[in-house]
């Protein structure tokens, strides 16, 4: 089998490659007006483009493309260090060179979802019409959006058939969307604590978040970006609350428990006495610095709009039927945002629709996280559905 | 039996009155310089007022009272109408004619905490010392601090020994402390979806909510009041978060679920178009209204410092080594801010101590909120414990 280079240079011309800028670290797709974004909400955005990275290299009958769609504060860099943190990519449990997706065997693509900030059109992009920052004037995305956008660009690396869409929580909820609009596309699905709509509570947290972020008054109704500053603090207050989400209670106490932070006896004081306020102080401070604040909300209320069911006359199985892919759907014993119980609703309609399922509940106390983290048992599951799959796809490997 | 006023007028002097202006719709007990609050900080809290109500008439033997201990945005205004919101009395469900603790059996009394903005003294009160707004000059307080007080205000009121003590949450964690603290002053004990210690998940929480507080501009570092303003976009955002953890996804569920506000298709916009987010948004802005923000920023880290077993060596059957009073134990199954788990260390702790103890896990799908609204279950376990202890303690009246 014989590799050809990640990017077909047919497929995106100099012109298109020519505003770069932001995220040097990134492939950038240009569409132009010839190609537009049909959202949702009824909006034609265009121009728009794509940042994305690729990982391997798309083998000569273009069948070994794995699309990997990030969480709400993930982005492309799945596998590399971060161009602003400069930590490792977010996934390289998974991703990586003796990894369930290494890229020896895949050619492996993740891109900056529609709507983000790492590259990607959203809300801290400039608005062609004004020539200013978009804020709140950019039209709200969905997840459907964001899964158009992205087979806009699978189009423009000419790929026909993902070999398998993979990704968790908001990820996953692309996932089930991928096989939702197109079948076809999609040999292989591996949805990971996700669901195929957003709860109540979900909400709550989101609308939750949203609030902490209005709530500051340097947000100035999304304009922040005319005044030159950032609503830092509503924003960390809106990850904090979101953190607390991604951890179980037992992860929480194994973790910090009531340990104090670097003393003994309380302090009588609004001071981090406890190691778990420290911990959450610090993943929102630190958060603010990448991410940008109206992204959040609008990532968010992509998250709180989805549900798959709603579009197929509230029958859920109706999404799925007569479809070919293979899923692999896993979930977290633990994972309170996104219960078990959200994962086997999705397995049952599955199963009503005659599709090929597998799924692994698997016990941690990890929370959420889980997903993200080293748990050799979703690891070794991901590997076999991977395998298990590229059998049945003819896809071959010197590694196999 | 013959009762007496509610008040006995040896105990309250005229001039202790002078200063009932904020909340007339309540008693004020007055300490002024001969009897100083001993704060666990250190610190000697003098003067102070404790404001309360009661309901019913003390027997002559002095036997049949009944503390109740509110929780963290709970107040004295236990079963009649709230002087500022105009609603209900926060336990009429449990306290009233005909309701497990009737006020024609029991001389009933619910006091503001210490450190509370209902009329005890607490950081919206006048420092003495510089004629102004404590703010955060206030001094740290603790559960053990609140109960200090009680036992002071009971002494006032010329009582020996409790009847019972009563109380659910924040609540049930000073019944826990009366227990610990002054065993022969507490006949009975009816601790309600409460726990020992509060988790590192609940700290968390809390956090999260004072960090939006302190995230308002309008707070100014606590002296709001100076300036004339408060920080109720902070509080709100708190509140909101507190909120979500009263409720269990299956309450928030059924209540809303996905849900419309009003219309039936999204706006795709930023506007409540979820029922939940509606009804969040109202619980955040309601509360500012009758809440002060440092007082939330006090009695949260009351609630976080909090550990029984802390202050008897780790142990926590030490803390109940040898007691008499008879406990009642009481959580519900969706409650996972209190979780059973919790309630079922303090029975063991109980039964390593030898204490008497009843222990009840109520199925409900209402959450932490359970203990608030109308749960029969509750109820008839709440009495049939009241009636029990009653019995023993040789109380009977008209309606036996």
């Amino acid at each position: 089998m014989v590799g050809v280079k990640s990017v077909p240079s047919p497929a995106i011309s100099a012109d298109d490659r020519s505003h770069e800028v932001d995220h040097p670290s990134s492939e950038v797709a240009h569409f132009g007006a010839d190609q537009p974004l049909r959202l949702d909400c009824g909006v034609d955005l265009t121009p728009f483009q794509i940042a994305y990275k690729t990982y391997g290299e798309l083998n000569a009958d273009r069948s070994n493309a794995v699309l990997i769609c990030h969480a709400l504060t993930g982005d492309q860099h799945v596998a590399n260090v971060h161009p602003v943190t400069g930590k490792p990519g977010w996934w390289e449990t998974l991703v990586g060179p003796g990894r369930p997706l290494d890229p020896a065997r895949y050619f492996i693509i993740c891109s900056n979802v529609i709507g983000g900030c790492m590259g990607s059109t959203g809300p801290a992009s400039i608005n062609p019409a004004t020539g200013k920052v978009w804020g709140l004037d950019f039209p709200v995305i969905t997840i459907p959006d964001m899964v158009r956008a992205q087979a806009m660009l699978i189009d423009r690396l000419g790929i026909d058939t993902l070999f398998a869409v993979v990704g968790g929580s908001m990820g996953g909820m692309q996932v089930l969307q991928w096989t939702a609009a197109y079948p076809a596309r999609v040999y292989s699905a591996l949805a990971i604590a996700c669901a195929t709509r957003h709860s109540a509570q979900n909400i709550a947290f989101h609308e939750l978040g949203r609030q902490a972020v209005m709530a500051d008054p340097d947000w100035h109704n999304g304009a922040y970006a005319d005044q030159g500053i950032h609503p830092h603090r509503g924003l960390a207050v809106a990850r904090m609350a979101a953190h607390i989400t991604y951890l179980s209670d037992a992860a929480l106490h194994r973790k910090f428990g009531r340990r104090m932070q670097d003393r003994e006896l309380p302090t009588f004081s609004f001071d981090a006495d406890f190691q778990v306020e420290s911990y959450l102080r610090y993943q929102g401070s630190s958060f603010v610095e990448r991410f940008d604040a109206n992204s959040y909300l609008y990532l968010t209320r992509a998250m709180d709009y989805f549900d798959i069911a709603a579009d197929h006359g509230g029958v859920l199985a109706k999404a799925f039927a007569g479809i070919q892919t293979r899923f692999c759907v896993v979930s977290f014993t633990s994972d309170w945002l996104f219960p078990t119980s959200e994962s086997r609703a999705l397995v049952h309609a599955l199963n009503a629709s005659s599709a090929r399922v597998s799924f692994a509940e698997i016990e941690t106390d990890r929370g959420h996280d889980a997903f993200l983290l080293d748990v050799p048992e979703f690891f070794d599951i991901s590997r076999a559905f991977l395998q298990s799959a590229g059998k049945a796809r003819g896809l071959t490997s010197k590694n196999d």
